[in-house]
């Protein structure tokens, strides 16, 4: 009989492909040692009693109870660590202000590690707390405390992919708050990722550098060139903001007279591990140099509300087959919830096809075809994520991570309305994107280990 | 010495305005054997110490510890009580299979008493653990289950505003699902109403009956007329749907030639204990109409996004002075949170000042001044729906009733992000606006008694 380090038996949901859920009823899952799922067996199998038997009195077996179901981890692709500490505040003054009276003070605090330490150890377990196995990290400009970042990641079992942020541009940066110059920020992000490779050695999740110009307008040509070319040397991942607002995309065009995705490829930053934020702007030839380059796109729904002048047209770059993902976007989007992203992205998306504007008439209003579906925000939060960071997570499946959410529908504080002891499982899976809340995930596990459990 | 019935002692935040909130720091609350707040006393007060010193000591005096905070209760001016059963599903599906697959076969199925009775007492209990003090409910046609709506109310100390719903037209009903004719409508609607005005004599925190034709397709014109006479005899709340989407608005012009708002004030139905949900399509002369009536709006932001093709104007209406209220829109809006409604509130005011289209130009996508602040989406819940039923609530001030929730910021599960004890408490405000969920909640008053707590 072979030994499995866990084996879990209950209903999942699983994303099938970007418009359809599946629906692995009363499914057996064995996980392997490495915490990868070794094998799925339905209850039509001809082994699955056998299996079952010979399995279901062993310590590691785990019978969901009713109401309980399995769904992927989630995988965020855009969060700022350290803006956990004012998620929530300031978001109705302008960005300008935002990032200056704001962002760029609290940022340039985590020079003080014991800060540092307070808020990645919160915003960690926030976000595994709210189901979020992998999470894309922007961290700031100081090495220590990126690396910090990325230590508290491994403990948690959390995993984490973390960029120390390059801001090296002399000018378009605070002083007080920024690289002391391109040479310095260089020599600082291979140190960053040179120390997190080598964490990464005894972190069985997995966590990752990822080379991390802030945007275009933080750097220099020079800076960029230079990080372009250490993504090369080491293979790694790369996270930036791209075409987010009009001011953003503007930016570019009048220094480079190009598009974001352009100018980015230039400096050799468009690569199959790459993911830019929000990409609001980006046009055909940016979204179809995406496909080419393997670079994929980070939606942040809440956060584009306040900082990104529109909705980003996801129906339409999804048909063009641009790899997608869901991100927070902490704190220009203040919930750490990718139930909450999934949610407004569906609002959002139905927003852009009806329109807003009621003065005009209904078919000058919006932009057709552009509503996406509960099942495509939930591809997004957990396979989409998965495909653009190229790594076997974000599906309930052979030869994927057993990163996983229990969600109870029971529980008697949070008890989503379910009324029927055999309400169609279609229905059961909307009212848990739509109302579960972080008390209904019960337990969270991260390649195959469990890192996050409620009592009450 | 002066006898309260409770005294409480500690930081508020209350609407002084719609734009700015008021913020009562360490203050007293002296609550009356009635419920109401007879008076508060700041601490800068001559009679502060000598109030403490009486009055700490006894049973009745509460003191928040360090990281609570009193918010008003809230007002939910729009809930379809029967609904919470399918919150969250079929938001993919048209309107008209919406209502027809989903809605109007599960509101049937209210006829079954002790089906009523599951649903109605988890939807009062949900929404007052959602901070929701008052609500202003659709219940379903059948008359003996809108009045246990009511009675489950009063039973569970929330202040209910509840409505048998009126759908007596032959044609546009289904057949499974309308009054049996307009005399019958109108009979059991009169009824209903002195059912619940008689349960209201024994009911502290109020009870109502409201006159509500579920919109103007579902009625004949001899029903709408019978109500608005109805209304007018006893002097009753009134609630419908106006002017919600382009097809309801359109439907409203055929038939009468004229928009909801002045058809519906032919019927006698605009009054100013009238509630009119969404209103997304009403023009200026609808706005003053509702002014001079004294009629109020119900936003319903997250249900908007599904069914009414639009953003409502708010800052624009609220510049023309119409009240106006917030609503969770059950099971239109899938959530159950005024929190989430405000949130959602704030997110689609901002889009429509921008606009959604990325392929527009800036200066042509958007309203320009329409963007609403947490503030105004926090006076939209509490304040603004008082005023909207011209009740005294909604405020944390004197001849207000004692209904208010208390705030933990710092539940180890729900720890909000708040790092100072000396931060800020504007963006103590705004963080609670925007990360406070149930679990934060950890007492709901109503008219001076307590109606929900949790211990875990
Ligand atoms: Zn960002
Ligand atoms: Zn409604």
């Amino acid at each position: 009989m072979k030994k499995y380090s866990q084996i879990f038996q209950g209903t999942a949901f699983s994303a099938k492909s970007p418009k359809e859920i599946q629906i692995l009823k009363d499914y057996l899952f064995f996980i392997n040692t490495n915490g990868m799922i070794e094998q799925i067996v339905a209850p039509e199998d001809a082994d699955y009693p056998t299996l079952l038997e010979a399995y279901q009195d062993q310590d590691n077996f785990h019978r969901l109870t009713e109401g309980q179901y399995f769904l992927p981890g989630f995988v965020d692709l855009h969060v700022h660590a350290p803006q956990w500490a004012q998620s929530g505040t300031a978001l109705d003054i302008p960005l300008y202000d935002w990032l200056n009276t704001y962002t760029f003070p609290l940022e340039s605090k985590f020079s003080d590690m014991k800060f540092a330490q307070e808020v990645y150890q919160d915003v960690v377990s926030t976000l595994l707390a709210n189901g979020t196995t992998t999470a894309l990290y922007f961290a700031t400009v100081h090495k220590e405390a990126s690396i910090l970042l990325a230590e508290i990641c491994a403990e948690q079992g959390q995993r984490g992919l973390v960029g120390k942020v390059v801001m090296d541009h002399p000018e378009n940066n605070p002083e007080y708050y920024r690289d002391r110059d391109t040479q310095t920020a260089l020599a600082d992000t291979e140190e960053f990722i040179i120390a997190v490779k080598e964490l990464a050695k005894s972190t069985k999740q997995g966590v990752y550098p990822v080379v991390t110009p802030r945007f275009i307008p933080s750097c220099t040509d020079e800076g960029l060139q230079g990080l372009g070319a250490l993504a090369a040397k080491y293979d790694t991942y790369v996270q930036s903001h791209c075409s987010e607002s009009d001011w953003a995309h503007g930016y570019v065009q009048d220094r480079f007279n190009k598009n974001d995705a352009f100018a980015l490829h230039d400096f050799g930053l468009l690569r199959e591990k790459s993911v830019m934020a929000h990409c609001n702007f980006i046009n055909d030839d940016d979204a179809d140099l995406f496909v080419k380059t393997g670079t994929a796109v980070c939606h942040c729904p809440i956060s584009n509300a306040y900082f990104a002048n529109s909705v980003i047209p996801i129906a339409h770059l999804h048909a063009k087959e641009v790899e997608i993902g869901l991100g927070s976007d902490i704190s220009g989007g203040f919930s750490p919830s990718l139930f909450d992203n999934a949610r407004q992205a569906v609002i959002s998306s139905r927003m852009l096809e009806d329109g807003v504007n009621t003065t005009l008439p209904a078919e000058e209003r919006g932009v057709p075809n552009s509503r996406i579906t509960i099942n495509e925000a939930f591809y997004l939060a957990t396979a989409g994520g998965g495909e653009s960071l190229s790594l076997p997570i974000g599906r309930l499946e052979a030869d994927y991570a057993w990163d996983a959410q229990i969600i109870d529908t029971t529980i008697t504080s949070a008890k989503l309305p379910i009324y029927q002891a055999d309400e169609d499982l279609h229905d059961v899976f909307q009212k848990i994107m739509y109302l579960a809340r972080p008390e209904n995930i019960r337990e969270v596990w991260v390649q195959g280990k469990k890192v996050h459990s409620r009592m009450s």
